[in-house]
């Protein structure tokens, strides 16, 4: 079992450390993750630009590469050059510091991770702590092992990723873990404008979480009720519900 | 009708011109895009750094907002600040240089200004024209017309946009106008790995279109069959079919 490890808050993230160490012994395990933090990169990759690689070590031992890209740079540079003669058999990415739930998942950089290993046929996890502050980190740890050694033993259907949250909780306070639906909650973003020393324009963004959904059974809801939220998530956008709505536009010249 | 213009080829690119021209007399154009290209930018946005903004000419006029950030920053910063109290009605998109189809769909910044408007509840339309050579800027504009034409008398679904691809091809020329789903069809990356003046690993991604889908109705095949593909898209990334495939990962501690 090759399993390549990946985030999007870089490599030096105490999360990807904690990933790392949680699946000693559960294969061989390679990181391959952004230099610098990239949160909410998204599914955005590098096509115009040439990707830095470096080797990152971590108390005074290897680690991994340090990219000079997005977390699915990461992962295509991995599969396709860094590890392409032995290609890895698992992608697990995080464990991220704060939620992906709801609308935060097409902005997510960890979920990217995961995708990018799917689009690539390769199974892969995302993990995500949710908080920002006073992380529980061996509760992180200890689902992120138990999570995967599961996905191990019973392998995921080609296609789908699994998208983990995890409370914030001491392990023995944690409820219990739950099959979830993707929210549609989402944080509501404010602007502030200034102007530089020479006058010219620009933003700061900021914003502050809406919950617009009902139900036990989203994401959101189950962490906060202290589930760990388990989602499956797919990459095909196509609205298939619609596809006879917009019937009417079609023609023949 | 107040319509938001974006692309993630940039505010210079001459599609989002011909755009621009496109749907002159349809209603008030606002044109808010990235100052530089920012293509495969996927749905990243900018959360530590600020977003600059200035205005940009084109022939001697004002034209727009040129946006240090990607397609979907322009998209909030044009809801959320510029336009705050003049909020648009619609978003439209492109039209971009080369196809969107397929698994593109998921780096595309092109989708993802569209994607971006519906989130913020305004309705979307992307535009591609299925080329890097040689143009039909002319067809491109006619279709980008009638089907915001379309849009306008009858508008979508909430939660859904539309992915359009036109084929390269002269106006009377095209089969016709097809509703599809989005293909599985992808780039096949490969990585050229050199080393800088100081000795230092870089890679260059390149990659080349592998089709893996059969079947009329996947945009790619509209597309290459001389149809204009509609695609309907959302970004609810459940992947419901699997919902029970997972429950028995459930437990309650």
């Amino acid at each position: 079992m090759r399993i390549l490890i990946c985030n999007d808050d870089g490599i030096y993230a105490p999360g990807i450390s904690v990933l790392h160490k949680a699946v000693e012994s559960l294969g061989e395990r390679h990181v391959i993750a952004p230099d610098v933090e990239r949160s909410a990169a998204g599914h955005a990759i590098t096509l115009a630009d040439p990707i830095k690689s470096m080797l990152v070590e971590k108390k005074g031992e290897f680690f991994g590469y340090g990219i000079g890209g997005t977390p699915a740079d990461c992962i295509k540079l991995a599969v396709c050059a860094i590890l392409r003669d032995t290609p890895p058999d698992l992608v697990l990415s995080g464990i991220n510091l704060g939620s992906n739930t709801g609308i935060s998942v097409i902005y997510s950089g960890t979920v990217s991770a995961a995708t990018e290993g799917v689009v690539l046929g390769i199974p892969g996890i995302a993990f995500s702590l949710c908080t920002f502050k006073d992380p529980e980190w061996e509760t992180a740890g200890r689902i992120t092992r138990e999570i995967t050694e599961q996905i191990i033993a019973k392998p995921l259907p080609p296609g789908v990723l699994l998208n983990v949250n995890i409370p914030n909780l001491p392990y023995e306070k944690l409820k219990g873990i739950k099959v979830t639906r993707m929210g549609r909650s989402r944080f509501i973003e404010k602007f502030y404008k200034r102007l530089d020393p020479r006058g010219r324009t620009y933003y700061w963004l900021d914003g502050s979480l809406e919950v617009h959904d009902e139900g036990d059974d989203i994401d959101i809801h189950a962490v906060r009720d202290g589930y760990v939220s388990l989602t499956p998530i797919h990459f095909d956008l196509t609205a298939y519900d619609y596809l006879k709505t917009f019937k009417c536009m079609e023609k023949t010249f």
